[in-house]
């Protein structure tokens, strides 16, 4: 008897739950709607593993080829959309064996030999996160190669460079986008670290402890293109490490998208005006067609939101887990396919963004003029030139400034005359030093 | 021109990005995939808009009825499955806009007069969370029902008290299950803080700065329920506490059945033994048939994270956002619903595990009574009947429970005079205080 | 025999952990270090603990006495600095109860009568946070009587609204302020709720199952200021949720905080230039005396991130936790006192930018115009002059915008008769409208 | 004029804020008690700057000297303990400094030369960072010491293999340990990772623009150890993804540890009895000498939290900063200091509890045969001896032992004849393969 009563239905729930428990037992338990998306690893895997299990003798030849057709059979329904999932089956693996049973008979039964359900998944699982570390590694590249040529583009567009969102010296378009760049260049790199270490093989883990059958581990791992096999077999069913290593990684290359697409969204807006985003990455006012609504960069910025909650979802259900394989495990795929497909739609987001924008490099190197940026370049002026120490070089500088200030004039407008009056010593050849052309000039910025 | 390139595709991305950069920006600005889950409201809003508008004569009356047939028609479509959801309309308000102009023509835009998306947003999602508080409270007092049944049934049933998983002291599952009845309860409360609070209306706040026409905020706010209006209409549109107080909610909900839960799995242990689930809420082994895995409390302890990085999810969304609407606030609804799908589904999952386990009294009682738990009756009865101080009453408890663990005897096993020899004032009368139902009916437990 | 080695001694390690493996111990299990800061709040109720006992003649008057006095005596050590801190002692309750002792000799063994460490804690804790909240609540107040100063005095500043960061509608100062000030009635609203919930007290639930002696638990609520007792003893020990509640609503506060702190930052750019910080709450450069750095704002926003991770940080504690308690319990304090300590702070800084900053009027006022802030003005007057469809006016004033900003003038500066070529029935009327500050006053702008 | 008011001390936020508004600001903005942790990386950083200069002939020699000698002196203050700390001069980099103009005057003056704090703190934080990467990785290998020495005695201890907590098939000890020694290898593989991807150098980046002094960045970089200079300059003052990847390494490992810290609570129950932890890495009660609270284990699994939460309070830091510095970056090194000390503590105690602790082979081993944890065996050997296909034999498996279990006797107990009735083609060889030692002997499990 059970106490579940049936409550009203409401409209934000529906009549999802309105049946019998065995229905929430079902909807808690299934996992097919999300590890459909398993399929092409799941057929793979179970490739290899037919082919050896022939080549160890444990399938006879003929079963292996019935298995071999009909797992093609199987994905060729699956893609041209003919396959019936059913969710009382539950996941994509008993999916999958039931339709073969149905093509091949007896045989299909045979497949499962020397394997469980739990290496099975691990290593679907990680063939997928092997894939999307390809797939996020060439969607960094396209973003890297759309910075580089913008790079190329403005090696002499100058602008402020900031700190605290304040002006502080004139740097170039081309230094700041390769912040980025670099940026971009150390994620891609984690992801290659990522998919090096996770590139090993669980299968012939089996339930956590392996199988007395003659297996060739090696030769499985070797036909899916692992580096080697997972030896400890309890560590192969039970970790995942591999899978928030992958979520790490695209949460922080999310925060570093993050960062640029405020830029953007800073840079577009009336009171700064660097840039200017093309019709098809904003979106406008019917009434007011000067607005430029920055909202693709918006919605990247707070993607990077899912890609670090995505990573603290799993490592929260893996805290305190005991080996090896628990249910709780099952909800490890949601996140790694949200964060993949939202770090691939915010890189090819930016892509397009950054690759159609106009700059405005007039009201870019004003706003590197304003500010007394090149002050600092005052200073260096001061100690190389005078010798002053830096400090007090800093101190000289400062009533240079004001004094400009207070004229409202640009430094190099001061008169030499009045720089005197602070510093005797000052002379002519100062000037050569204060436009931002020559402080980028002399400055060590090797972009 | 643009820079995105045309990738080759991959079986886990597959074809959906192959097309036009406009394509990407449609995937990541569209809501409509997740937002249509709010039409019900959308149309409440929308008809009580319109009610009011014809009140203030901003609209005329047959306009009005109009948009009232038209709205009801289209509520009508979605629910019987025959509405036509388009992508390339973003949004489900712009969905059934462009459908009642089908349907009324011109009347349609008038509809939208001295509203904007930002408030129209902003009053629906506040409509559906308040929904989602009142079933999320039905579904808490469901599984409070299901305690307060068992806890009736279990008032003398007699199981051992832990602290750090170690047996500390005799208690009833009585007292055990009423602990998580109280926990519930204040989620409950705090479920009806946050409807209580968010229960204002932001209509009228249109964009960001009200309107110029001479509406009545407060009648469409009683329409719709709400106590009130949402004086700030800046406020209005840019807040979203209201929804980070649901997710809190939820996941501190969440986090008390993810201990229900723990408990639950170790229970159902051959190692603990206490309970058994029922075949409906448990998994089994074809070859195993003693084995009941616990999947389902394993998921619900696991969706515990789900539930927590969606609050996260949302608060990192929020973070220095400037006022007012910004695109990221798009995403504020995946969470809250995902959070609102998992409590209820964890709930339910919870009513159905607990209301149909079995209880094995004899392997709880026996637990109860190993590991010398009413030792501490022991040192309560020497200060209370020998006026011992506290803490030298627990060092001669000590020796006699060192005593009887030597000679592998519980308390009310070992001999009177061993127990003397350590402290002769101990009278016969010691042995009443020393089993678990006179441990039990000494204490102030109120259940 | 320990497997732990001596390693080399690091410089960013030091010699911590060079001594023996009970050292270690030690370090990890002591926390002291961190509740000390319980003090008073262990004394006042061990205070009312003991006159609870003597009441119930479960201690005689005379040990009461001498317990009241040897706690008043070390409330007066620890404030006057003289109280010696034993790490070896573990925690506040042992230092305190071992000085005890040392200054009243035997009767402090009995203070300890029916209570135990783990509903001291759970009620010393209570007392703190009860405390936290009302502090919090009394900053909240000031930093919103701040807030309701400027409010008053920009009553009629004009500046734009922005949504998208996009200058979308003219709006006051005051009403932008006043938005804030609503999302700070919501959290002290919160707050308050937090510290209802939680002001029942769990003294009397001893180790977790309550004790065998007479005790009154009301009377020692009532002593303490509670509003009753926590009836289930095992809740009693084993739940944290009224901390967590804190935590998220300092983490909300933080986070409303957050976006204010924002806007200062971009507001005093000098893209924006809408207001300049005072020099105490603003850092500058010794070269750049016209750079203002927002660090104080800075330091605001990025401490939300703080307060949010911790409570992620006790949530996560709690996850899957059995009851009752768990030594895990003994970190549930850093993140509150952390939290405090933060959100105090960041109230109070946000008090001081705001009491002192200079808001630049003609500033924001020549934003406000700029952007044709008010096409949404012209657009209403068409439909409630000319009866247009809302969608139609829209249309028509797109194409008027469209026109001015061709020629480069204001909404007000376009003549009358090239309005008239796009919609002809338009008459000088119109104008009135177009003004930010006729655009204010028309509209239902409470504030 | 300010609008802080002068609040009510408050026992728990004490007088520290009842002072002047400056005193806020100070407190909010002065990060000296968090990184004097950075001297002795100050020092070295300023020594390798200042030899740079030199050799580059920006500094004179006998300034270079005085400048070595006098950090050379201050390091020995710090180190004695005599070196004052001054909040007012806000953090240790201008501690340091104005100790040396003290100690050697106006050439203190000239270190700053070629510098700005913003590269000179991130080229300490990478120093500190660094050391801690290996610091963390000799713990890391300690640990796995420890279980190496564990994993030869263990060997042949058969214990059961779990899976949802639930006896599934016998492993030995050996086994499930080395899961968590392949888990510690790849967390050792990913700190190598961070601290090879983090050692360059960004001293030269100045400010963020790089320095117009024809300065020598290589040699600096070589002095100090890194690999290379950070080339672009605004990355190298901006970018704090090293520290990230710190924090997630750690927080990863701390999860394992919090997997392993279950498993050690779990087996030292009553219930479980696998284990017995020794009395330095336990606590007990005084009164219940039999108790192991195993309140290390504990506070590891806990710890996790506060490792989890340190890596999302610096994720969400970072979310949408604009380049380049900003003062929110102050908060870097709390959460990256916290997970040093945290990690280290817990690998620290892991090895003392393992290292000390008694294992019961007899629980185990009994907890092995129960559960008829050898049935996979029987369907092994079905498949294996008597061809029949996988799931039949688990069908025939299931009956054999459900009639087992009604006769209350294990699988090796059951006459040869009651198997003959479900499967007449059974043999007495079956009883070979289901031993505990038999199943393990038989599996190709490594260890």
């Amino acid at each position: 008897m059970t106490q579940v009563k049936d409550h009203k239905a409401s409209s934000i729930w529906g009549g999802r739950f309105e049946q019998s428990v065995d229905h929430i037992m079902e909807q808690i338990n299934a996992s097919i709607d999300i590890d459909k998306r398993l399929y092409k690893q799941d057929i793979s895997a179970s490739k290899a593993h037919a082919k050896m299990l022939v080549a160890t003798s444990i399938l006879n030849a003929s079963d292996g080829a019935s298995i071999q057709s009909g797992l093609d059979q199987i994905e060729a329904e699956i893609e041209s959309g003919k396959f019936v999932f059913r969710r009382d089956l539950e996941d994509i693996h008993m999916n999958i064996e039931t339709r073969l049973k149905e093509l091949i008979g007896e045989a299909a039964g045979r497949l499962h030999t020397a394997r469980s359900r739990n290496d099975q998944v691990a290593t679907d699982f990680r063939l997928w996160v092997r894939e999307a570390c390809d797939v996020v590694a060439v969607e960094i590249v396209a973003l890297q190669d759309v910075l580089a040529d913008l790079i190329k583009q403005h090696e002499s567009t100058i602008m402020p460079g900031f700190t605290h969102l304040q002006v502080a010296q004139p740097v170039t378009l081309a230094l700041h986008l390769d912040a980025y760049h670099q940026m971009l260049g150390r994620d891609l790199d984690r992801v290659r670290d990522c998919r090096k270490r996770l590139n090993l093989c669980p299968l012939g883990a089996a339930a956590l402890a392996g199988t007395s059958y003659p297996i060739n581990r090696d030769m499985t791992a070797d036909l899916l293109g692992f580096d080697g096999v997972q030896i400890n077999t309890m560590d192969a069913v039970a970790s995942r490490d591999f899978a928030t290593e992958f979520l790490f990684v695209a949460a922080q290359c999310g925060l570093h998208l993050s960062r640029l697409a405020e830029e953007i969204i800073l840079w577009s807006t009336t009171q700064f005006g660097f840039m200017r985003l093309s019709d098809s990455w904003s979106t406008g006012s019917s009434i007011m067609p000067q607005k430029k609504n920055a909202d693709a960069a918006e919605l990247v910025r707070g993607k990077s939101a899912q890609l670090t909650s995505n990573l603290l979802q799993l490592m929260m259900i893996l805290k305190a887990l005991p080996l090896t394989y628990n249910k709780d495990l099952q909800d490890d795929k949601p996140p790694v396919f949200s964060s993949f497909d939202t770090l691939v739609l915010s890189l090819r987001t930016m892509c397009g963004m950054l690759g159609t924008a106009q700059w405005n490099k007039d009201v870019m190197r004003d706003a590197a003029e304003s500010g007394y940026a090149t002050a600092t370049e005052l200073a260096d002026w001061l100690v190389r030139t005078l010798n002053l120490p830096f400090r007090e070089a800093h101190h000289v500088t400062g009533k240079i400034v004001k004094l400009a200030e207070g004229e409202g004039v640009k430094l190099t407008e001061l008169p030499l005359s009045d720089m005197q009056e602070i510093e005797p010593r000052i002379t002519q050849g100062v000037f050569a030093a204060l436009s931002p052309e020559a402080a980028l000039k002399a400055r060590n910025i090797l972009k």
